[in-house]
Formats: structure tokens, sequence, C-alpha cells
């Protein structure tokens, strides 16, 4: 492997995460069937139907959840040199309030301990380069149900000296309002001023009711929530930012936007036209101020893209938008989706998808595919 | 002019329609303040809000809803040479059962009278190529709220006889239930059996939630229902008929899709991966039948595209997905975004900056650039 492969969104559930969803019994939760069959993990609500048999919801939860081995292994056989990993949604945002700052610490204190381990096991000695082993770094939890926001920036202040975090993950629930809330302020503010890339990533969805209601949903499993909603869910997150003027008030903000950017490198033209003829906005003689930055602004200023949109299509909508190949980075949503014929220790099609869309999108610009598949991340999260 | 341009995607609200919805209270209707203020029209439910004063409801509705002079006049100003129009949302999705049938008839009737006056006006003597003089055809509306499938086919099969009628458009509500309804298969196959295109057009949105609630769906105006709601409404749309099989049961189905299919194009990697992922599907060892056929083979083989999506990002997407620049129809959506300074005697941001979007993602492959703007419409629908 001559140039390092950096998978930048891949997952991890640490045992003790799973150990609390066992204890609860409402969304987010781990359910163990009587019968002795797998662990089933249920974190979406839409998961959670009196339809389906408890023993049925979700999906099944093994070993590759938690258990860096498994992760190591996934690297190995798909030549990924350097993952970023980040705990999986729901993350914290379900916490009692006074227990949000000790998850968050206990989770980010084990993400560091984990890279720690990992990195010095492959290379005892100090002197490798960073792909000639597996390396990992990590994305940090927030404790956003804490009781002020002050408490979570302090934790993304805090971040800062973990040697292995390089930024943060979060959901697009913000403080329960959504990412337009004036209340996250001093959040976008700490993160600017620590210079924290803030990694967005769905959980939430849309509403049963968008895809003709709860039995028209469960009828084809996950997909009308995971393909439709989920980059729905990312794009109407970080419009209502745009909307709010929030990247007006916070210039320097770094977001990277999970799927390609759900769907906003093919909306961002509809969204500027529509702003641009929004009767409400002082700028066409309405009363509400709209947003200074234009989306296209924004988007190759403020947005990093992942490079998981399994084909050439989304790829090329999302590389125009970002200007270039320069802001996008690979990654393979690990541990989700994995081969359901049990065949996991070969290459997965969810992985193999996304490495032949950006060979195909780029093809012959090796510079290019090199830059999407590790170099970008490394130069963007320092990674070193 | 030497080569045609055709508008494939510009709305028509006939006197009778406007004068009906006059009479109506609930959504959809048309409001006359009491100050003689111009007239205004509601046609979303978010436009409908109690919050709002019901003066300042929906948007302004004048003479270039109806007067077809105001149309041709739009298209001499933008070098349109032949618009196909077509009754704008939400069409007659509301009418009683029993007047369907009525509506129907009277609408596509009334376009075929106005096609046929127009086309006649503009070459009396029958000697003219279709772009010397601005020319008219229509896509029909359907009787979907009729108390049988039945009726609408019949009003398919007369369409047939009407010499300006290229299509129809339809609504994402079908027979009420969704695109996914089994319900719809007589309507499927009447419009396969008569080789009818069908423009799928986006009218209900969004349930507010997935905005954070009608307060801050209205924070922001129409932005986020128009340029989020309405995309992802055409993609859950087209994703259900998938799903359940549609295009599987009618292979030779033609579907023109509004806004360049929504987001169809970038999350349709996505939506694949999704259903070779789904555990629920037989493929997978489930107990479902999932779709036979992958969303790519359906974008190239039965979507068209309309290339509203006002920028090259979302373009690029578009043309990859449908395989090349041949399943691309120009569009402008008029009279919606209109200029808000009052000049709209001047050529208008929202059809220059499709026309900018086409030239720019085609640059210096002119015949591409004329198949989209105009030469694709005359092939695929027949206009001559």
């Amino acid at each position: 492997m001559s140039h390092p492969i950096v998978d930048i969104h891949t997952h991890v559930y640490p045992q003790s995460y799973i150990d609390m969803l066992r204890s609860r019994k409402t969304v987010p939760y781990v359910h163990d069937p009587a019968s002795g069959a797998p662990s089933r993990l249920i974190i979406l609500s839409s998961d959670d139907s009196e339809s389906i048999p408890l023993d049925q919801r979700g999906r099944p939860v093994d070993s590759s959840y938690s258990d860096i081995n498994v992760k190591l292994a996934f690297m190995r056989r798909h030549g990924i040199t350097t993952s970023v990993v980040s705990l999986a949604n729901p993350w914290l945002d379900f916490v009692e309030p006074e227990e949000a700052q000790i998850w968050a610490e206990k989770i980010n204190d084990d993400l560091e301990a984990t890279c720690a381990k990992v990195n010095t096991a492959a290379d005892p000695d100090g002197v490798r380069a960073l792909h000639e082993k597996e390396t990992l770094f990590a994305f940090g939890a927030l404790p956003l149900s804490a009781p002020s926001a002050d408490i979570v920036a302090q934790e993304i202040a805090r971040l800062k000296t973990l040697p292995h975090l390089r930024g943060v993950i979060m959901g697009t629930s913000g403080l329960g309002k959504g990412l337009d809330d004036p209340g996250l302020d001093p959040i976008w503010k700490a993160l600017q001023d620590t210079d924290t890339l803030l990694f967005l990533h769905p959980h939430y969805g849309l509403p049963d009711e968008a895809f003709g209601g709860p039995e028209a949903t469960d009828r084809y499993g996950h997909v009308l929530p995971l393909a439709l909603g989920f980059p729905l869910e990312t794009t109407i997150a970080v419009t209502r930012m745009l909307l709010a003027g929030v990247f007006d008030r916070f210039p320097r903000l770094k977001i990277l936007l999970a799927h390609s950017g759900g769907t906003l490198p093919f909306l961002a033209g509809r969204i500027e036209s529509c702003i641009a003829h929004e009767r409400k906005f002082i700028a066409n003689g309405g009363d509400t101020k709209g947003p200074s930055r234009s989306v296209w602004d924004v988007l190759k200023t403020n947005i990093y893209l992942d490079a998981v949109v399994y084909g050439k299509a989304g790829l090329k909508a999302a590389i125009h938008a970002a200007g270039g190949p320069d802001r996008l980075l690979f990654g393979t949503d690990h541990p989700f989706f994995p081969p359901l014929d049990g065949k996991e220790e070969e290459p997965w099609l969810s992985v193999t998808t996304n490495y032949k869309a950006i060979d195909a999108t780029l093809a012959g610009d090796t510079d290019s595919i090199k830059a999407v598949l590790g170099g970008n991340a490394v130069r963007i999260l320092d990674l070193k």
C-alpha cells in the first residue's frame, strides 16, 4: 500500500454503551431474545412498532459493534489503513441531563484509550508511516442533553487535550429543537474557536407519514427511512442552519456531512433559487432576515462531504458542489450494511460499491483518487 | 431561432378552475381581500396556517395564472418556441368524486381548444416549422377522485383523440394512498397500453414535523417545503412505485419526473444499496418480494427528467443517472418563481439560471444542448 486509505465514516458502540442500552426498555435499547438468538439493537423509532414481534425488532447486534478487533479485521480486508471511528447514532441524545457529561467523558476517554492502544501496538517504536499498519483516530461524542450548552462547549475544549480525537460527531436534534436553535450558538462558537470539525450525521429520519404512514414504511423494511429519510434529515438540518444565519455568524465552522451531504449537492441550486424568490426575506421586500451567504459558498468553504453515496451520479454532484475532489472523504458506514449472505469475511458490497464509484468518477486522475481515499482526510484532520 | 426550445414544465390555471377555487374556503382556494389588494391563491396546507392573516396567506394570483397571452409573452421573452402546458397543482385531487370526470373532461377540452387556437393563429396556412412561432401542446388532467379507476383509464384513452394532448400530469397521492397502491394498476395499464407519458409532479411536500413543526416551517416562508419538501415527495413517490414492483409489472411505463427527479438521481445509489441490504426481501432471506428491476435500469428505461434543477451539480447527476442527455427536457415552472422586484418584463432569474446550468454543464456540446432545450421533447412527445 503506497498511500493511506482513511475511513472517516465508521462507527463503534463501546461495550459500556451497549450495556447501557441493554438496561433500557425504550428506544434506543438492546433486547436479548429468550430463545438465545442474537441480541437485537433497536435504535430507530420506526423499528419499535408494536406490530413487529419484539424478538424481530431492529437488527441483530454482535461483536462487530463493539469489538475493535473486528473493526481492524474489516479494515485489513478492505485495504483501509486508518479509521476515524465515531459513536454510532443516537449517540448520547437520549441520556438523562445529569448523566450526559459523565457519559460523554467516559465514551471519549474510552475512544482515546482504544486509539492509543491500537496505534502503539501497530507501531511500538514510533517509526512507521501512518499507512504501514492499521491505525485509529476518533470523533468524540457530545453531552447535548446536559443542563447547559456550556457543558457541551467545555467537553469540546477538553477533546483538544486528547491526542487521538479529531473532531466531534453530532445528530440533527441539537438541544432538541433542531440546528437553527439560537441556543446552539455557544456550541458553534466553541467548535469554531477550537477549530474542531463537526461530523453531522442523521438519526431521526422523517415522520412515518412522509412515507405513507407506519404500515407503508414497514412494508419495505428499512429502505424508505434509511435510503430517503436519513439523507433528507441531513439536508433539512444544514438548510435550517443556513437559513438561520449560522454560517453568517460563524463563518469558520467546519462541518463534515454524512452520505455526501444527504441530498444537499443536488438540491443546492433549488435551495438558492427558493431563497432568491422568497417574499418573506428582507432582500425581497419582506420582514425577515435571510441568509447572507449562498449555499454554494458554504459548500465550498465550510462543508466537507464523505464519499458514501454508492454511485457515480451522486459523486459527480458532490464533487461539483464541493468545488472539486479536495473536500470529499472516503467512508464505509461500518458496521452497518454487512453482507446478508453470511460471507462477512469477503469484501462487503457496501464498501466495494463506494470504491468503484470513486474510481469510475475520477477515472484516470490518480492524484484525486488518492486524495479522496485518504489524502484529504490526512490533511483536513491532521492525521499523523 | 434555428432550433426549437420546448418548455415541458409550465403550468396554467384555466379561468374556470380559478373560479372554482374562488368558491371554496378550504385548501385549495382563492381569497379576495376586502381591501381590493390582489387575490391570494392558497394551495399548500402549510400556507393555510391560522397564524397567518387571511389576506397574506399563500401567494398573489394574477392574470399570469390563467391568461394564455401572458404565457405567450413569457415564451417570447425567453426564446421559448413551444410550451407543453399542464394544470398546476393540486390539479383535480380534491374534487368531489361525482364531479371528477366532468371537471377532467372540461379542463382537458379547454386545454385542447387553447392549443388549437394558438397554433392556428400562429400558422394559419399550416406551413411553418414548429419553432417559427410560439406553439402550444398540453398534458391532460386526470379525474383521480372519481368513484372508479376505470373512469381514469377512460379519460386517458379519450385524451388520445385530442390532437394537442401529449400526456397527463399527476401528483403523488394517486387514489389517496400513494403510488404503491395496487388500486392504481388499471391506470398504469391504461398509460402503458396507450403509450401515454405521465408527468409526475409534487404538491403535498412533507409533514411540517419534518422541518421542526409549523413554526419552524413558517419562519422561512416557502423555502423548506418548496426547496426540500417537493423534491423529496417526488423521490418518495417513485421509490415506493419501484419497491412495490410497479415497474416490474408495467415495464413500458413512461414517466417524466419534475425537478430533475426530485433527488432520485443523487439518491439512486443509496436506494439500490439499501434494497440490496434489506433483510425483509426474499433475495436476502426475508419473506417480502422486493423489486426485480434496479433503480438504474428504471432511470434509463422508464424515466425522463426535466432540467429544472437550477445548477450544474444537480444537472451532472441527472445526466449521469439518465445515461446521457437524451432523457433530459428543458422547463421553467412558469408562472411560479416570478421576479420579486416587479420587473416581470425582463428575463426571469428562475429561467436564466436553468438556461445557464444547461449551457455550462454541456459546454461545447452544441448538439446535446439543443437536445435538452427542445430536440428531446420534440422526439419524445412527437411535437409537430
